[in-house]
């Protein structure tokens, strides 16, 4: 059995669990909170980051980091290849996850996470107003961004839907519960994620709450919104 | 032809060239200072960062994140595979290359360059005292792990060499340019670092110099050291 270490607002791991989804595979959800840095957690990765899969019948070295986690289920299940194409399809899928696993989550999901959740969870501290709009704003210039990728493809990476989809769609649901996306003005990446939305991989994920941090606005779980 | 943009110093354009240099893949190198931000290279890069590779002949897009360009050379070019072996020995190639990539970047080279190199050439401002000790304080954890990581394999990842050492040897040689690098009590790590120098794939790049910076220490590109 798989084993996936994370917590429900993490947006690696939603990466992760919607690529699972879609090639179905089954895992058991384990919650961490990487901010509590427990010792057992730091044995396993040294990082201490969220996520991390374990497979708890044959043992072996945890996954780790992912894409690396997300690398190994696309070589080792051939369902619903998501790394597909030619080897420069492959690479514009790749430039895009690091895209928005690196720079959506520095600008807007990591500050979101920072300010409304990690500062209030760990120090009981209220968030700053500055870095809820400095999110805001960076979130704007990334939607303008996956417009203007949609302007010229049907999914972000190319003409089928790709690892690159979940990424995005990973980071912007995590921004869009922490109430960090306006989606007024937005109507490419609007429709695009609905139809991710409404995906049975996806689903679940939308209908997990994070109790510590108050409820996301009324449209997040909304397919039709 | 392959045309390589970056800048001597920069460590994920050196993890790159490594990997070229030993799938004997010919380049041309092109001098980029991202922090400059020029605009012909945030249209061929909306990220803004080194490395980007093109292909002047073919045209197409540009291959951007140095992880997406690694994982095309690997796929494209039989010669010399550098992530290797089973799923699980490839996924644990592909968590340390996230490992130096990000946390020996964020804790020692990142900071090194900020302070030593875009300070200076940017900013003309000098260098935070406290900015370069928290480095070198950093890069003794960092060495540790490498110590322990080859106290039970010959290279970073497993039994053969990877990319996993490529993008740690890159990560360290710009540390150790910088004088980031104190290597008395890290002997496991100078070994397995000797027998990387002295590589013809690596041979080049410790013989350049980054003029605006000041000369690395005399060790720096001393096999023997
Ligand atoms: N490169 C990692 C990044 C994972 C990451 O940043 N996870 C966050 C939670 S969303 C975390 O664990 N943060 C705590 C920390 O960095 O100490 C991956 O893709 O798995
Ligand atoms: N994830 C990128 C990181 C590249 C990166 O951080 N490059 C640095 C130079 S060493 C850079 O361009 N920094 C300028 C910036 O981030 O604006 C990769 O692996 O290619």
């Amino acid at each position: 059995m798989w084993q996936l270490y994370q917590f429900p607002l993490c947006p690696f791991s939603r990466k992760v669990r919607l690529l699972l989804g879609e090639k179905g595979v089954g895992y058991e959800l384990v919650r961490e909170h990487p901010w509590e840095r427990r010792d057992e957690f730091l044995d396993m990765n040294p990082a201490g980051q969220t996520p991390v899969v374990v497979d708890t019948q044959r043992g072996g070295q945890p996954l780790i980091d992912s894409l690396a986690i997300c690398e190994y289920f696309e070589e080792t299940v051939d369902k619903a290849a998501m790394i597909n194409g030619t080897a420069a399809n492959r690479a514009e899928v790749r430039r895009l996850v690091a895209w928005f696993d690196n720079h959506f989550y520095r600008d807007v999901t990591g500050l979101l996470l920072h300010e409304r959740v990690v500062k209030r969870v760990a120090h009981r501290a209220a968030p700053d107003a500055k870095g809820l709009r400095d999110a805001m704003k960076n979130a704007v210039g990334h939607l303008d961004y996956t417009d203007y990728l949609l302007d010229h493809r049907n999914w972000l990476a190319g003409a089928t839907m790709s690892l690159a989809d979940f990424a995005a769609a990973a980071q912007i649901s995590v921004a869009d519960y922490l109430g960090g996306i306006d989606w007024k003005g937005h109507e490419q990446t609007a429709r695009w994620y609905r139809g991710l939305k409404s995906r049975p991989s996806f689903r679940p994920l939308l209908a997990e709450r994070m109790e510590m941090v108050g409820p996301p606005p009324a449209h997040y779980d909304n397919v039709d919104f």
